[in-house]
């Protein structure tokens, strides 16, 4: 295997094309789409633990469910991105160098807070 | 660049040891900032007609946002996956496999329907 | 009919208590089984146009559909508000001031802006 | 205070008005504006434990935060079902009735698993 991500957006192109699906997969649609499937995924862990969560895959039906989920959110962010002309490795290699300068390990070290926040997390938690 | 998926993974990973912030890194807070993520790269299209959703990068401010948003989704996507050991590709090619079989192109061209709905599409819209 | 809402949240409460359910009503948790059903309701109208979306209740199976994703949505808001405290009328009676202030008639007529965006929305769309 | 639901509607339905912004409260795009605000809602809670979770209205700033969007949420709730002429109330007391059936005390004590799993819950967790 080892598709590049431009193939697998190919693959994906291909698969819309044949069924006459592009005309509903506008920016719009498929970032509804995306949301539609994040809202499955999230639903699969609604109520465990942290800890549950972090053992999920040892449930045969629970991991073919979150793979499942997971390729779903993966192929409308890969469609989304194509539809939009985003190259995902690019806008993500920016948004690491942007989250390096944002937060700099000795203030945010051990703090989940927003950058914005960074300065008075002491007050508060976690 | 061209850096493999389990690359942009091992980036992200160092970037959260690097902080302490892997003790929040369950895969149900991943899912969940996931979740979050995508509100906001919805709420960027909710007003938009699909057509000005097509054209929305040629305004710099809106494409700078989507990029960002964008950005945030496949990060959080890229560490959900690595948290659970999911193989990104391997679960997508799965899928595409699977929904071969479930949208047949004579039976779902041009249909919009779920594959448990293709029988009675006739019957409804679009 | 005609609950009030403090008592429509009494009844979900019950419903919870009974089936030893609270102990999973977390906020946290309520928060994502909140996003699980708007991740349901999106997708229904997802590959919709605008128009097709405002006619929706005509067909008698996505209507069925559409009032059950609702009814979703508020049972877990009233439960999350519920579980934090949070009386739902007062907060949006709050909010719906600060809108007045932060979207004054004249700035805001006619756009769709953020209001931190009402400055500049000339130069942008819609 | 003390307002109806279709009350609290049509204040927000006049706010709108007055700001020419029907014609942006298509159903669909309700609906995104509706997950765009959950979104937010979620990412107050994500990196926190569920413990932190409960807490969470100790902290000044964080519960004003969470009122906020909650409010926002209940706000895009009551125009979405208003725009399909749903009736929360109505809808909630059918769904109460069904899931009355679908989760029989006897069969889902104590146990989250959607209904469609509640023969097979013994194997899984939590």
């Amino acid at each position: 295997m080892e598709l590049s991500i431009p193939e697998l957006q190919a693959v994906l192109s291909d698969f819309a094309e044949e069924r006459d699906w592009k005309r509903f997969h506008t920016p719009k649609n498929l970032a509804m789409a995306l949301a539609g499937e994040i809202g499955e995924l999230v639903s699969i862990f609604q109520w465990l633990t942290s800890e549950e969560s972090a053992g999920i895959m040892r449930s045969p039906r629970r991991a073919e469910l979150v793979e499942s989920e997971i390729a779903d959110v993966f192929s409308y962010l890969l469609q989304l991105a194509g539809s939009l002309d985003i190259d995902l490795e690019v806008v993500l290699a920016a948004k690491i160098e942007k989250n390096r300068e944002r937060y700099p390990i000795k203030l945010s070290y051990g703090h989940a807070g927003k950058y914005t926040e960074l300065v008075d997390v002491e007050d508060d938690f976690p």
